[in-house]
């Protein structure tokens, strides 16, 4: 079995990198089935959820991530959640969110964005 | 496809239920392959993540559900991440929680828990 662990970390890294970078190149971890819930909105497919996440009315964001657990779920796919922080723009107070994708393998060795769903911790 | 919503919301409804009044009969929902993390503890079966959770070290607890959101997941499994807070005993401050299910179908039109993780929010 692949190391969910060190899949998961590095997936994590490298998806809060991408989204507060260059956040066009999330493209690349989605496909057409894939679904996004981003709080009250869900969506499905590569376009869709780019639209959501280009369209998302900051400009500058950078994530914190607090915890991270990894499960290996069904049909060798792999279970993310991340809570953490995220601080947006110029603002001085960090929102808490939490989020969790389902890893599921390419047949390249590689994975994709199966689900994922942002929910901010308000409170 | 079934409604991963309405199983979702009944689910989540029959599980705090449970685990604020009957811990022990949550032992219905897992199986021998299910896992549990709850904050830094994994472990996977019935009996370890039925001794884990009737070992919490409160008498009184009380879950009260802020979001839910569902989506259908890989082989017909439902993916649910909720946050929400913990009520502890007589404690006055309630914790924020996140917690996030796989359901998977246990071919007589039920579900059993396969991925539950359990992270407190802090801060």
């Amino acid at each position: 079995m692949a190391d969910f662990q060190s899949i998961a970390q590095q997936f994590v890294q490298f998806y809060y990198q991408t989204f507060d970078n260059e956040r066009q190149n999330l493209a690349g971890l989605y496909r057409n089935e894939s679904m996004l819930t981003f709080e009250t909105s869900s969506m499905q497919g590569v376009q869709p959820i780019m639209e959501k996440l280009l369209g998302l009315a900051f400009q500058k964001v950078r994530h914190e991530t607090s915890t991270l657990d990894a499960q290996p779920s069904i049909n060798n796919s792999i279970i993310v959640m991340v809570t953490g922080a995220l601080l947006i723009d110029e603002e001085a107070r960090p929102m808490n969110y939490t989020q969790t994708f389902t890893l599921c393998p390419d047949g390249n060795g590689s994975y994709f964005v199966f689900n994922d769903i942002f929910r901010l911790i308000l409170g």
